[in-house]
């Protein structure tokens, strides 16, 4: 099912009956998930009456991470997947973070006319998320629409992100598992993916493999794990290889047994706990960074901040000297920093 | 010149004397400029002094911003302009930024093989910068060396970056103007370049312009442009579009005098100035925001943190609630986020 907020986005607003909206999302109601999401996505009034309401129904939903360059096939993978989980009785919820866009929209979804298969089914809820043109921005919103899918009783989450870079890298923490998604013949595409996606990623899929070239992607994948260290101790998580047509659905369910086998592998030898608390952490991180950063624009004024940034400017302060001023105002020893 | 500190990064080091790596960098030495860059770059105890003492060297640099996907030649571009710009006797720092990497590095400067022509010019410092691995690097270390390379004479500064993505676009942040590179053939380039880095820049380079597509690229990007609001107003910048065959060194004039047609026109309606405040303030953030961070983990130790996060693992807390707790032991009253 496609979200509802997307069509009412603009509508005026009843304030939220928060224990009505959490036993409607967990018995199906396409519409109460949707406004769960938008009360969390922003510092809404009925914020902390939502977190607080859905912690207790946490930590069930499998977390599944699925990214790769532009044109490696990511929807097309994404969409294959969901009907492979799908056709298991798994409700699955999706997350599609585009992070090179600070705006939300409905171009985005324009992207994804493959997931339109999906848009009617009522075990699928998707959701576009953006970064909000704010630093932070995915590291707030995503696990808080997250926490909305894992308490709504979505078996799996899947989120899915283009690209390469730091914004992938984090994303790819929030997932249990993370599937690195490649196709043959972009060499650019392997070398940008580099160090740090290849070592964030539990499952490579090397889709459109009945293309020339699958052979030798493979084998530079392979030998790239190779040069890593991260998976060469003993009873380390040996990165699956799977190879994909994902138009024709061909290979998708070796895609679901590696994501499986992972999961297991984690749950294992306490792996799966280890994410979850580092995941847990980092979210509390960006909670509280998110407060001191508004605090420092809202609560002692912007003026401030820009006055300071403007001597800065002109070269009469250095920048630390300016944070200890601002830091100072926060009840901090300058210096201490 | 190639930065020295690449060799000398494991030797131990006497404590700096700041004011005389501040003169000898003032007076071109590239090991003073590399050393300073080394003391900002991580927070060394000579920090502050560091910051200090380039306050009142700083804000004369031209700071121009280089980026693209992989494959659209920027490496070669971005040498091609350094070459450009020696001709004219200007001094040129490149901060060579890679978002995708936690790794600071050798493999990366690898890539950039035809930089090394520039490699014996004293007139010439690159540095690469790498991400650290965890979130607000590039927001941390990029500007702390660009006052460096400011302050040390340096008149015209390229952040040269990677991709796609917010890094990107924060990267851009940096810069006076950015530049844009792309290629013909790359749709998917010009897709995943999209709204976000497509508003960040304010140059577009057509690179490899004596290729199949060049006209088509340049077509999409028009319209592209045109969509776009920013532009339309009275006034507005309107974006350059240049064609370059960076290999052989064509159409590169027409960057420059693209960068400094910019330039003129941020200094004749204060954007100029609108663009460096704005900057400051976000670095100015990004110092506190750090500060703020390593309290979290190291005063109250991150033991605290790390047991709210295995609460928060099996439901029993909510992350704001969490986050009240943490902010509570930093002296706020838990609520006012």
């Amino acid at each position: 099912m496609r979200s509802p907020a997307d069509s009412t986005a603009g509508a005026p607003r009843r304030p939220a009956d928060v224990p009505a909206l959490i036993d409607g999302a967990r018995a199906g109601d396409a519409r109460a998930v949707a406004r769960l999401i938008s009360l969390v996505e922003v510092a809404s009034p009925a914020l902390r009456e939502v977190a607080v309401a859905l912690a207790p129904h946490t930590g069930r939903a499998r977390v599944v991470g699925v990214t790769g360059a532009p044109g490696v096939g990511r929807s097309t993978a994404t969409s294959a997947l969901v009907s492979a989980y799908r056709a298991t009785g798994a409700r699955v919820g999706i997350l599609a973070v585009d992070p090179s866009s600070p705006y939300s929209g409905g171009a985005l979804l324009g992207d994804r006319v493959r997931m339109q298969e999906h848009a009617i089914d009522n075990g699928v809820f998707i959701r576009s998320m953006a970064s909000r043109g704010h630093l932070g921005g995915l590291a707030w919103a995503t696990p808080q629409a997250l926490r909305v899918l894992d308490a709504a009783g979505f078996d799996v989450v899947i989120i899915e992100t283009v690209g390469v870079g730091q914004a992938e890298v984090e994303i790819a923490s929030l997932a249990d598992t993370t599937v690195l998604l490649l196709a043959p013949g972009m060499g650019d595409g392997i070398q940008a993916a580099k160090a740090g996606v290849i070592e964030a990623a539990d499952v490579f899929v090397v889709n459109k493999a009945d293309r020339e070239g699958a052979d030798q992607t493979v084998r530079d994948l392979r030998y790239m794990l190779s040069l890593g260290g991260r998976h060469s101790a003993a009873g380390a998580w040996r990165p699956e290889i799977v190879r994909t047509v994902a138009v024709r659905a061909e290979g998708i369910a070796g895609v679901i047994a590696a994501i499986d086998k992972h999961g297991e592998w984690m749950t294992r030898n306490g792996e799966l706990d280890v994410r979850r608390r580092a995941r847990a952490a980092s979210e509390i991180e960006a909670i509280v960074v998110a407060a001191l950063r508004s605090q420092l624009r809202d609560v002692h004024g912007s003026a401030s901040l820009d006055r300071l940034a403007a001597q800065v400017v002109t070269g009469s302060i250095d920048p630390h000297t300016a944070a200890d001023v601002l830091l100072g105002s926060l009840g901090y020893v300058p210096g201490s920093t």
